[in-house]
């Protein structure tokens, strides 16, 4: 058995993309564990656009990650030694183990971990991505939404994680949906598999007027993940009294000044924009799972994920997240 | 009886302030009228920040006035000749009279014109401000914004037509007002007469240490007539849930590009920002004016006016507005 701990901790807070030195590989030795504890090893981590928030400390909805502190990070982990009344060895368990190969569970602690379901057919990394942070944060922002057949819905980031879920629950209900993605292997994969009415590649010179054409009764819905320029554009494209889900700024994350974007549509239109967080919804994630299960075993949704591999690759798959260079859940297996 | 009419047209589209030039007053002959219409006398002109957004050419929620159009505006008008079946001699209307000084009422304009109530103890102007436009639109968004007793709301253009009448519904509902206004005559107005809890006059270094200390417990609901830095500066004090009514943006009016804001507290406080426009709200105008009528009768709204005298000087008048030189609404006495 390891008696090592490889973490990542914040060394300083990064301009722009990680950058070498931002966050630093540390080793320390296993302690043994005491009466109230378990140990977990870390199987799988779930990369998510908002840990570069976590990295600043411009006001935010948690306290931002403190210089010397384990990088916070949500993963998937076994418990390999418990003394720990909740947990016994085997247990199977989610929530914020931080960027490690070893999570020590007590004390306060303990509430940012759930044992996980088994769950026949389902895989474990499945519970960082369709059945995790990222599925559930689709099905609550769709809610918000409220969309109704017929209607056009916009998702950004529309291979993300989210994004991906976001327009397929957007198909379930009958919604002319359009996906933006940064690659014609992300635009195929949306239009493709996943049934997107459209997906419109932002990188390519036209792609405003190609957003225009495939929507040509307006927007009604925009599930918003990017902000910038891509969120402006279908602003400016919204029908009256269309709704904009404001789930992510993915643009705006590595760039030093506050978030900019265009308000003046939402009154023109009449808009209504909400800002919204799934930690509002923690007592809904079960019946919201076993919704998107049934979806899935319906065939109605579809799930993909981009596995970066070693804990030691952390840094690097966390810019692919801004680079837009996975598809699908990013995760890293430790 | 006079035999020209004089009237402003929009000769080019400004940039910034309105310059010499812009708007350009005309003289035409007075042409007879004929069946089926009416000739109305142009008594008050009421000058609103949406004119200079009617003056560009960005997709708004009217046609842009077209250069050589007469320039929209809403006023207060009586009836001197009619051969018009909905309206008699001496008949006071309320409607987009445009800013001139002679209307003529007939066919499909016949729908941007109604009678006006004539009610004891209500001038005649009160129609363009607490009991017009200005006093319904401060009606509905407060309707939006769902106040509490307790809650905190900050209004900002608060000496203007909108904020001075949102702010004081705001008392009425319970709520601690703060006000934030461009001079110190306003800060006054609008705590020691119209009973607002503070005031911030943005015009100080400090304004953003004042806004703080004036609301200790957060800002639970801004009504929003301003944008830009002031509204910034709110929504950084947002507390969780908040409310945004986005009635107005006037810093951003006069302004050549997009207007731009920060939209990151809209999801770290899982704000609802709603834009809205009163157009929506016409079969409640009635309800809304007795209510309104109803609070000022009994002394728990007040309202004031800014008249600027003579046609001619119609466009410094809505540069007024942008320089913040008026207090409550700003009218123009033909």
């Amino acid at each position: 058995m390891a008696t090592n701990n490889r973490r990542w901790i914040l060394a300083k807070r990064p301009h722009g993309m990680l950058a070498p030195g931002d966050l630093e590989l540390i080793e320390t030795a296993l302690v043994p564990i005491e009466d109230g504890q378990a140990l977990a090893r870390v199987k799988y981590l779930s990369m998510d656009p908002t840990m570069r928030v976590w990295m600043t400390d411009v006001p935010q909805y948690m306290a931002p990650v403190a210089i010397g502190e384990v990088m916070r990070a949500f993963g998937l982990a076994e418990i390999i030694e418990s003394r720990h009344a909740d947990f016994k060895k085997g247990d199977k368990v989610l929530g914020l183990t931080g960027l490690q190969e070893y999570a020590v569970i007590s004390g306060k602690e303990t509430r940012n971990f759930q044992k996980m379901p088994s769950i026949p057919f389902v895989s474990d990394s499945s519970f960082l991505g369709i059945f995790g942070i990222t599925g559930l944060t689709a099905f609550f922002g769709m809610e918000i939404a409220k969309p109704q057949a017929g209607e056009t819905l916009v998702v950004s980031a529309a291979a993300g994680a989210t994004g991906s879920i976001a327009g397929q629950i957007g198909k379930i209900h009958g919604c002319r949906v359009v996906g933006i993605a940064g690659s014609e292997e992300k635009c195929k994969w949306i239009t493709k598999e996943l049934g997107f009415d459209g997906a419109i590649n932002y990188k390519q010179a036209d792609w405003k007027e190609q957003l225009a054409a495939a929507t040509p009764k307006g927007i009604d819905i925009n599930y918003e993940n990017v902000g910038g320029e891509v969120m402006r554009a279908v602003l400016n494209r919204m029908n009256l009294h269309g709704r904009v889900v404001l789930c992510g700024l993915i643009s705006e994350y590595t760039k030093g000044e506050p978030a900019m974007a265009s308000f003046s549509q939402i009154i023109i239109k009449r808009l209504r924009v909400e800002g919204f967080l799934i930690l509002d919804y923690t007592s809904r994630y079960l019946d919201a799972g076993k919704q998107l299960g049934m979806w899935k075993m319906m065939g109605k949704l579809k799930d993909r994920q981009t596995v970066v591999k070693g804990l030691e690759k952390a840094p690097e798959a966390i810019n692919m997240l801004f680079k837009g260079e996975n598809i699908g859940k990013l995760i890293v297996e430790v």
